[in-house]
């Protein structure tokens, strides 16, 4: 029998691509449905792996650029033009992530956006109005000063001198000269990807909850709390806008909040950017059955990741949801009332994560087989 | 819907009987459809758990005896009495299996099926007249003459002594004397569950096949051959049955060719004799699938390990089965073709096969839940 399947996983991270795991389980559909229709929607979360996923889906193009890194140096960058031509994609993080700097050398006092704002620098030179921004994966905590910087916005300290990049530079600003500032911002329209809906300070901020995994000790934690709280009072004086305690204004190591405050911008959830860029919801008429996947599927999967905001697209059309995951967690059971139907480790017997991580593909063909045959049974009975 | 789901697995050896694997999954599939029929029927393919599943299913009892082991020492055995109340199921590895002697002491030059002809013995003296006889596991290749000595038959030298027990007493056989055999054995009837079809002696026979498992060094191994053939030939002189090359002979150290020279014994695959016993079939009549598992499902799956068994059966009446098993091995798709629909691991993500023996209750009942899940999803669409 001929059956529309939806194949939309995310990325396998360390593995495959959210592109190679669809054909990966497509494979395994077709083993067990040679005539099934299979429709392949790489997905993402927002995270990483969202320019492929979105260029990928729409038929985009990417375009690479030198910029500065988080320390400085030069980095190679990319970002992607969507389908329609008129739609930027940028991951802050192939600028300014954290993966771009050896683990000892992590440092979110010195790192800067600076470079995040060099790929919009060049977006908008190159003609485009439209950015969507995958945030997450920042190695900064300089509340998105460095982005500002490399768009024009002087950030002057007593002496009106520009104060150095990084968060170490904040606590110098008195106040932001914006003579020079680049006018095309205002003529264009900014979608941040983001789940972390922190504030930009106090202990639930920036620095206290995101501080320590880009490389702060507790004492340097207190301190750019402290500049972030400085700089968002300066950031208030200029706009009106106070940062301090805004929902996501803490993405990104305060990102978010020079976003919110300097442009003109809307936060949403990364996976329903995606999903909504992909045309999920179009590919959902008439499907019979959605498989997805992600590199590990638990408690945390509700929160916001590419599965979850899959399932609830298909609940509400009544499309039974397979999961394809690297492992499986505790309290997965709670995902069954969101949209989930069922949850299958690829693992076929014990090995180690490296084992499974190197036969990814492999594992993934061979489960989404035996689950496709396991959902054709009933069909056959 | 209630539908009616038979749960048949095999042991998960070392982690779970096949009692306990078929509650766990009744557990999960219960979760996913509480109002499901079930019915269990823990199997085993005539190795050991044998009577454990048999015991079980029928609702018999279970026999403790003291006999002599396969290196003579006392050992406590067992024997089961199926619920009909006449019928004895022996496993002959209680009395003188592999799994009772040391790595470092095992010796199938010393070792003896004696004890196995004293369980035999006492179900006699009980008044059964009924055997099955599960001969997986032994740690002889004694051509069944310790059995054969319990039970009567003088097993004489040119002297006129009786032999040494042991595969080491067999080249010194010049007679039998049946003077004080046990008449009862032939008002019996036996029927042997083996899946071994090699023949007593040769390239195939017991010795070089299962005597290096055993203990047997290659020079042991030419030994026991040569002894076996010895005891063949007395054998056909005795009895006119040539056991030589007789298929199943060399089941169980050759304990398999004293069977069918000299016992009232018909030999039948393991998996078929439970499935018969536990009533299977009748089991199968309008059940709208079969859960089975095993510790490990690869290749050798084909070669009548339960779930193959039970899937033959179920397949004649298009009856899907779910395979879950510990581990999965190459070559599984082979299965397909044999009633198996679809093999899911248990493993819910990568972990040591220690970690994954430890938590077989909780993972087999996840993945039946799933399972479970993933068939539903279909009935529902």
């Amino acid at each position: 029998m001929s059956v529309k399947i939806v194949i939309a996983p995310d990325s396998f991270k360390g593995s495959l691509s959210a592109k190679e795991a669809a054909l990966a389980i497509e494979r395994g559909i077709r083993k067990a449905a040679p005539d099934a229709e299979t429709v392949l929607v790489p997905m993402a979360d927002g995270g990483e792996g969202t320019v492929d996923s979105l260029v990928s889906a729409t038929q985009g193009t990417t375009v690479q650029v030198t910029v500065r890194g988080p320390l400085l140096g030069d980095v190679q960058a990319e970002y992607g033009i969507l389908g329609d031509g008129e739609t930027c994609v940028i991951e802050m993080a192939t600028a300014s992530g954290l993966i771009l700097i050896p683990e000892e050398q992590r440092n979110p006092w010195l790192a800067t956006t600076y470079g995040t704002g060099q790929l919009i620098k060049h977006a908008l030179d190159s003609g485009y109005r439209k950015f969507i921004l995958a945030i997450g994966g920042s190695a900064t905590n300089d509340g998105g000063s460095g982005m500002l910087q490399a768009l024009g916005l002087g950030l002057l300290d007593a002496s009106g001198h520009p104060v150095p990049y990084g968060a170490q530079g904040l606590s110098q600003i008195r106040r932001i000269d914006a003579a020079d500032r680049d006018v095309r911002i205002e003529q264009s329209s900014f979608t941040i990807a983001s789940d972390v809906v922190n504030p930009f300070i106090g202990p639930q901020g920036a620095s206290y909850v995101f501080g320590p995994q880009k490389g702060a000790t507790p004492e340097m934690v207190e301190e750019l709390d402290k500049a972030l709280h400085h700089w968002a009072d300066i950031i208030e004086a200029q706009t009106g806008i106070a940062v301090h305690n805004l929902p996501s204004a803490g993405a990104a190591g305060g990102l978010g909040g020079a976003f919110q405050a300097f442009f003109p911008t809307s936060v949403r959830r990364g996976v329903e950017i995606v999903m909504e860029t992909c045309s999920l919801h179009q590919h959902l008429q008439g499907a019979a059955l959605v498989f997805t996947g992600e590199g590990r599927t638990d408690a945390q999967t509700a929160s916001g990741k590419a599965p979850m905001g899959i399932a609830q697209a298909a609940q509400k059309k009544g499309v039974p949801v397979f999961v394809l995951s690297g492992s499986i967690g505790q309290g997965v059971e709670a995902l069954f009332e969101h949209g989930i139907t069922s949850i299958h480790s690829i693992v076929n017997g014990p090995m180690s994560l490296q084992e499974a991580m190197g036969r990814t593909d492999e594992l993934l063909t061979q489960k989404a087989e035996h689950v496709m045959r396991t959902y054709l049974a009933a069909l056959r009975g």
